[in-house]
């Protein structure tokens, strides 16, 4: 059982408070400084970039994570520092120590998230003065979410509650992430806090497939960046008998729900997107291959401008297809735009064009499905459409 | 010795012949269907796509050339013939065969290239009436590339003249290209024609080595496309002594300097471009990972969208960098930005935002050098600014 906890938060899990203020970081009356507590210690896991450029709280937070213990996470937006030399190292630590002097925690305890412009120094007077008027509270959550949004246009948020075998807990998640998007933990940030006791040995493993699921199954522009975390901390306050693998499954599956609802929320508002896109591909000859063309075709610049611009030209799917890597037959491939056939076995169908152009125009989800018919692999990627106005955000991000 | 001809084409090269006619497959008034053709056989190669979505005049020309032999080409724009099931060789057949009948030559020795949309069946009709119209002459060769254009703005031809130790030889050249353009024969067309005499065996070694410093180092939007070929065709009317291996390599230079001309011109004219970027990458592990990290930082569609909005954002090259797979030691790393060096072993430097400003907006060709420090690779790569535009283009191409 899994229900949608209504204006839920990354602070509906009893235990978990947060509270953001404006440190000025942004230039802009926002907020953009916040912190993320466990009002107990936590088991904690970490997924981060790929990208070998790191940030510094990357760096830092892979430290403190591999510990497998945290309770707390300090964040901002504005600057990612990053690519700022050895300063950045021990900006993070400050960060970490005033977060917890501030806390009365340990520095061990405390992760650090930084996004915004790369190649900045943090501008640590502020930081200093700002981290001492942080007040968490359990309403907290909402304004954690605002204040980790750069080209964010909306909050990404969501709590469930679990009844597993009579035994209730709460995962509530945030993140942020609009532009720099691409499979394999692109420019984005997430926070996932759950009140479910997990063994420590088992988080890791359970965060690792849930990322699998979602984040990594997003491109919005083909590019990583040095910033992308998504952090898990289990503060066991529900009392559950502590999970400790994949056993019954409701735990991985609503965690696996909550980074899919926040995946495809960063897709729906990629940088100057007006719709998602949902690319499945069955039929293909297995799984790895399915992820790979399914993500190809989300990715394709071609594919998201003519979505963009409700034009049905399958042509560059297939083409998509073609270039991905899995093994394509074009006699034996099908693909559905919005649930109509416009190939089969390779070749045209007759389909309305001006109807078609309605369907798309309709929606904000644009549905493609390719059938391979080779083997039995499966997968789902999102993206979204590529607009004039991603070109405009992002052709004078610094300046 | 190698010297430009002015107002080169690719019928520069003595005994080679072109010609172009309206046949109405564009629905515009525009030439659209050409044919370039030797007065005597020659030697050809071919490279053509690696999509695994062929269309069917790749499928054709693919056979054809090798044969090893080949002494025309018969190109449309407007319509790729692609993805149409088995018409689309039917009608490749065809082409042939009347481009054949015309020159009084056999099906076998003509070649056939289609561009335009995928899946659109060719309108045959209006072929069989115009190939007979065609008139090829030694001046056709302007009219040849003008018929090959699709998105293209600008014609892109060359032809050089080589002096091989008293020899000379012409080689001319002529492509289209400005989306769906990638490493690895994105949707381009490329036609050379040589009077040198090349012995056949040595002729695709040669044609393989220019793709690969050339067209395969051009990155527009990250597509490839189903119709992507070079040819090379060499009638030996130059007299000289077969050209059989790199010896003396004057033959080879040249071919790579028209390939890499060619190159340039394509992506300079990407769609919605306004400036030509390109990429050097230094101090590699070796020349395959320059290359790798070279095309990375071309195609990166944040530096596109960057160096379109002279934004001197370089944490987006450090970014891209990262994730090209090729080992980057941040520490290490430096970055110049026409010329200026904005980061320097990791840290950013302090540069006048204001004049990089000004010296990226100034001209029309952006240098972005990167030095790794870490080995001897060196590679160059070439792409172009993401501009609205671009996606104006394409989200409305079929309709």
């Amino acid at each position: 059982m899994l229900d949608l906890i209504p204006s839920g938060s990354v602070t509906s899990a009893s235990g978990f408070l947060a509270g953001a203020v404006r440190a000025g970081i942004k230039n802009k009356d926002e907020l953009d400084l916040a912190v993320l507590c466990s009002e107990v210690p936590c088991v904690a896991a970490g997924v981060f970039t790929t990208n070998q450029i790191k940030s510094a709280p990357v760096v830092l937070s892979q430290r403190h994570a591999a510990r497998g213990q945290a309770r707390a996470v300090v964040a901002n937006s504005g600057c990612a520092n990053a690519c700022v030399g050895e300063q950045g190292l021990a900006d993070a630590v400050e960060m970490a120590r005033l977060t917890a002097a501030r806390l009365d925690i340990s520095p061990e305890e405390v992760l650090v998230a930084s996004t915004g412009i790369i190649g900045a120094p943090l501008p640590m007077d502020k930081i200093r003065a700002s981290i001492p008027k942080i007040r968490p509270t359990r309403k907290g959550g909402h304004d954690f979410c605002r204040a980790i949004m750069t080209t964010d246009t909306r909050p990404k948020e969501i709590a469930v509650q679990v009844d597993s075998d009579g035994k209730k807990f709460t995962i509530g998640g945030v993140a942020k992430g609009a532009g720099m998007i691409h499979p394999n933990m692109a420019t984005m940030l997430c926070f996932i806090a759950t009140n479910a006791a997990v063994g420590a040995d088992f988080l890791p493993a359970a965060l690792h497939e849930a990322v699998d699921c979602s984040f990594n199954m997003v491109s919005i522009d083909g590019d990583t960046s040095p910033s992308d975390c998504a952090l898990l901390f289990a503060n066991g306050q529900a009392g559950n008998e502590p999970i400790k693998s994949h056993n019954g499954g409701t735990f991985q599956e609503a965690l696996n729900a909550v980074c899919t609802h926040l995946a495809k929320s960063i897709a729906r508002d990629g940088e100057g997107a007006t719709k998602l896109i949902e690319v499945t591909v069955e039929g293909a000859e297995d799984w790895v291959w399915a992820r790979q063309a399914a993500r190809i075709v989300a990715g394709s610049p071609l594919v998201k401008a003519a979505v963009h611009g409700n034009d049905p030209n399958w042509g560059r799917i297939v083409a998509a297809l073609g270039r991905s890597g899995a093994r394509v037959s074009e006699h034996k491939l099908d693909v559905y735009l919005n649930d109509v056939c416009v190939m089969k076995q390779g070749c045209p169908t007759t389909f309305s064009k001006a109807e078609m152009m309605s369907s798309l125009s309709r929606g904000v989800d644009v549905l493609i499905r390719v059938c391979l018919n080779l083997g039995e692999g499966q997968a789902t990627a999102w993206g979204c459409d590529l607009s004039e106005k991603y070109v405009t955000i992002n052709s004078a991000y610094t300046t």
